[in-house]
């Protein structure tokens, strides 16, 4: 397996996560048709890695597409969108695809997106080589964003976190989780973690949502999310993360007050949508202590942050909500 | 048993459905503590018939309690509001219960309701006698509102009607399926009729919510429905009906252009929300060939309508939007 | 010709307009499809009186629809809408018709409604018998209400007064006039009076708009319209009085600062939407000394007012804001 | 001095308190210019009674009247609005006036109401004689409404309620209190009261203010005060009451969960603005066990509500928040 | 006459209209007065170019400015804003101008401009030498935006495209033609052009309107447009264009679902109102086969974007929505 | 006394103010917590300068801090915020801090900043040495933000300018001026100026308030301010001046038409909320003819702007609204 990207921390920083120097990684005419490409999945594959990009066209349809990799940094990024086949059900419809997730349970690659079908809601799909994609059942009714699955079963079943939403720029949000037997059918909805009170942390105050999948450690599951707060200029959103107890889930272990990284640099401070931090995945590397963050910046380009997995999570644990 | 409650078309009445002149049959004080009693659900039961009702109490803390009658028009309901036991799962919060519904499927009278659970979703219970009751998984996550059961399972699982919604006063709203074969996890979501363009039938262009529990006709599965306008003093909630495919009840057959019946009585456009008639049951006799609606009006107290099954048939399908 | 419908002052009555007791003159279901007739427009016609009515269906399609009575009060209003014929141009598209106004120029009878064409505007349309319509040019570009012609040409050119709105639940308006040689092609538009400060006349302070075809008198015009408050549970709309010099109608020289009638009968308080007085014709008789308003009340019926025409225009000039 | 109104608990009434039979009290025509007479303030005086009346006129301006009656039910208001000479300081602005409400203090009757001074803030005056007023400096800066002064000092100050507000019809809003050495100079400012979840007491939910002058009991303060819910077609205001510690007044001993009396009579539920119950006065005799309060209805016409104050007090305490 | 000013496309760059290096060409503090400078119109003129400027000056105050250039490029702007002499009527009012274009038809030039008139509505006036200028009638009654004439009549008849507008950050915006006979008297308003389906072509689907002077082309009219997105920080304004019917122009040929230039260079991103590409103003040299379109940045400054004619044509026709 | 920072005016340089080349002098990550430094407060103190800093945390919450700096240039700030004692009163809530001023009077350093009790208001404290700082009472109810002292008592009352708001992003708001014999009780609240009219001054037109201490000049007080104009795309502060009246600071005797200086440089275009010119200090040499403005730029770092005394003077006079 080929090492995950990596840079190692600036000196004189003294953050506990930090940008990539030739960030922006993935400029936002990557691709012929984008018009921008953010808010993307990567996971390693076969002797690298491989990635599921939300390329918005200059028609500003929204779209995904698979792409590849050596290192994780240069990525050659397919110039048509990812057309799937009948997976577990008939085709369903889809207006659009956006934000997807990636990752590995049992033989496949299981992949969800902001699906459009009357309105935002999960799509679920599968791969097993990213070249040929099926699509399954919706997770749930619309309105929902930021579906995330687990890498693994919990308890026998299927895990998937998401943020129920309305049919706008959804001024609320809050994470839930649902567990289903077969990937078609969902239940047990339990409520995980609740926006943050403004006077606690406000950055967190209006919305929240899942961002990687989460990353199996000692504490529990590892959770990178975003929070945005509403100001009177418009949403911003920035990046903290969570421990979730590892065989229920529901239960927040610790969750950073502050965040780990908020906009704060020109390509995620200007851009179609300014003040964007948006992280949709991550790579780690247990035993080098590394963990990679792959964001959307300013809805518009692709950025990485790297950290040391063990710092990551004394940061949350000692400055813990 | 015992036949419906019923009252003959007045004369002079050239409407396909008509008012019980004893409206409202139930009143907003009819129980000590209650504020108002409406958007309610009855069915046959023994020799007479059992209800679930929805008594908003002088606090205004939203609650659904029980009750019995001989005719169906003269209700003993009881005084304090349902108590649940743990169902299909270890019980789970619930805030708020409103707007139920109830129907015989196999060998238990199952209800849905809106139920609080950091926001209005859908809640499901169970009874055998209307003593006592068993609380499930709610179905979905939320937001979502107007739970409707079919009365049979339809190719092999259970069927349910809802509307997802937003955490207020919900602007929008069409009527979805979903199916489960457990009443536990739930799938195949499909978009089963929208508002109407506001220059065809503007009664129905705001939001629309499934009613009583769908009748089992020649022609499909009769669905009572409310649409909604929003004027520029408030929502109008009005009742219409449609047909759905027996095999596939995402496919509408035939739905009113017109509706059925709209807020005109004192006691409908007067109340805590004035303007609303909003049907939650029927009761039914082929035979007979009678179908009466009971409705909430008003927010406030419950109320009647009868029709000819026949002819409110016959009605859809000849002024079919 | 008839004398115009007419009833005395109630005793102990004080005000300057009082309601006819058989209001409301119509039924919201006078013709079999109707769910409400309002703001309608009446003219003396033969030997007794026609009309154009605003009848919206039960599909909630709003539609105008020409009517006849001997006495002004009693009348018999078509089954059918009004269809148009080809004006003084090819037909053009109308999603709806709603709050009709007819005033006699030179040789024929012209009708003004708010039109739907890609929104509401002002639509043109001309009868010489109530049988056969003629459906001119919009006057204006969408977005706009009320439209009301004056009685004669004003220095050579037809007249028009008109709001000005958007495409929703317009919370603002004033009353413009515009010019035009030959009912097709309009300018010169001037700003004629606008709303009221809230404490000076608050009940005109959100919008107004003109209401029946302005009078002849001595004094110029007298132009009856309606004003509308923002309460905290919605718009309510009342009647008030202004007076236009004859020859320059741009320009206000007197303007009721207390309404002439506002919302405070039962039929006015409760309907489709509550607490509206809407005026949108007027009958008068300056021998007899008398002025007949007939206004939408709730948007649901039609009511009729009556004054002593030298007392309304007296009390507007000494009640002038 | 004279007995306050009553009337005895009307048999088959299980509530705390009751309406008078002869409710409206005062119509909304009852002086020659008013569109409506309510949310007034009424104290004994001389061998009857005093009050200060809200009269909007036909223009909808807002002001405060003097008036009189021998037995509190039957009223005589002055025809003219009152005129105020300089108190405390010079004449200050005062764009309109609403919602008075009236206390003695040592050694004159002081008046508090919402003032238009750029906005709504609390005006202050005060008279010997309901001939001649003073006006005094305004307490606050705007936007503010409700402002109730304390029937005598507390640890040697004036005290006043108050609910901080917006400009507009304001979303949001509980009940501080302020105090004074002078009348003139206000500090100390103590929230005391906020709404309460909507899942716990909806009707209170949306905003809280003060209602009646408080009334000194065993157990300390006893305040009427209303609530607010924002149903789908507007606010809804109903009344209860709170009893503060006599000492401390922000600290709150008791607060009913139910509210003690909601919209439901006809005059409550349609006039300008339907569904509201807004008490601004109480009159209370100890030894006969009586409270009576005079609340607006509608905001257009004055109603009374009776109760034994025992059974108030009780009520509170039992059903308490 | 002069070539029009012009770039050659960059190599590497694949896009159909490309950036003047030299952007932006105008800066905000071009002339003492001025806060910013942008959505300006240009036309040759004797041996160079004139122009129309929108300035706003540092109390932010709107108004139009006459200017010089040899190139087209490096332009000499007056210090004080253009004086309008009386034209096809008395002087009317105008509280502010903004946003002009300029034409050349028959004899003379002809402005349109935004025109403050109790509201934003179109302003007319013309110009034999960009020395002395005349103000015609207003075109429409308010309220309206981005008014457009046809460089030549049509039929017969003057024609303006125009955006039919609210009175605030209009959220809506479809193109619309009428016609006059003599630039006085406006009418055959028609609907051109609406705003995109969201999932067909985003970057237009919240409002649309016109930009330079529609361009004769052998297809038709070459209409470039800008089109807007409601992102969730706000509003986002791209370049399209269609090809209209040469004499219907109400009638869309040609649509291009692609933007052919969308926010990205710096000083479109941030300024005054970020992520602002407005086109005003196109000089083109059909021999030449060129195109140099003007558009105000981020409502900050003016840029220049080049393209070959028949490769827009062809991008155009073959992109078309 | 230090002399107080200053660039003199950069070349070819016009304006009336003028930023400082080493702007922004303050880093948003200056202390190892802060987000972000910015709106802070600086006075002469001992041998140089002292300073109240707003640093908003990681966790975003909001902050006041002290700081000392030689130069007025070059700031040491605490890394931990400044810890209250009990002032005038027992300690009350603060849920937060933000946008601190000072001054001295008589015998003391005097903050003032926006402090969260329920809601912004007016918090107050003092300090002789900026080592230990003691709370007074909030100088008034919320809602209210920008509470700026005069520096010295007027008429024997201390006076302070505020502006009354409400909970959200306050979309209004002027300036008003309240006073108090002891820093505890405030009354006399009077308007001083308001927001001016979009045509005259749209910079200033949706809301205004003060910004650093008033400072006596011969014509009266020189207030410099901040105005708002709500854009399409959000909130634009900027900074414009003013001279009160000496005696009757109520009384507005010039006031800048065009701002003084509005967001045009990088780190005021971007940053957590763009387009912020927001001043909270001011230090002055009248012998030097010297003002220097401390504003917060982008609600992120702290930048400087320095301008004549008299030149800036005789600008807002000859410039006045």
């Amino acid at each position: 397996m080929q090492p995950i990207p990596w840079q190692d921390k600036p000196q004189n920083c003294n953050d506990v996560m930090w940008r990539n120097a030739a960030n922006p990684i993935i400029d936002r005419y990557a691709i012929p048709t984008s018009n921008s490409i953010f808010n993307s999945a990567v996971v390693p594959f076969e002797d690298g890695f491989a990635g599921v990009f939300r390329c918005d066209n200059k028609a500003v349809q929204m779209n995904i597409f698979a792409g590849f990799s050596k290192d994780g940094v240069h990525w050659d990024i397919n110039h048509e969108p990812i057309s799937f086949l009948a997976g577990n059900t008939e085709m369903i419809d889809s207006d659009y695809k956006y934000d997807p997730r990636v990752t590995f349970i049992e033989d496949r690659y299981w992949i969800t997106w902001c699906n459009g079908y009357h309105g935002p809601t999960i799509g679920i799909g599968y791969t097993f080589d990213f070249k040929e994609f099926f699509q399954c059942e919706n997770a749930f009714l619309p309105f929902n964003r930021n579906g995330v699955l687990f890498p693994e079963k919990i308890n026998g079943k299927y895990a998937m976190l998401s943020r129920p939403s309305d049919n706008g720029h959804t001024p609320f949000g809050d994470i839930y989780i649902s567990y289903s037997p077969d990937m078609k059918y969902w239940g047990e909805h339990r409520c995980v973690m609740k926006v943050a009170p403004f006077t606690d942390s406000a950055w967190q105050c209006t919305k929240i949502g899942a961002g990687p999948i989460p990353i199996a450690i000692d504490e529990g599951w590892l959770m990178f999310y975003h929070g945005v707060i509403n100001t009177c200029n418009g949403f911003r959103y920035a990046m903290g993360a969570a421990i979730l107890d590892k065989e229920n889930p529901d239960k927040v272990l610790y969750r950073s007050q502050p965040y780990l990284l908020g906009p704060a640099a020109p390509y995620e401070l200007a851009g179609d949508v300014p003040n964007v931090v948006f992280p949709c995945a991550a790579l780690h590397d247990a035993k080098e202590d590394k963990v990679t963050v792959y964001y959307g910046a300013a809805d518009t380009v692709v950025a990485m942050a790297h950290g040391k997995l063990s710092e990551v999570i004394d940061f949350i644990k000692t400055n813990s909500l």
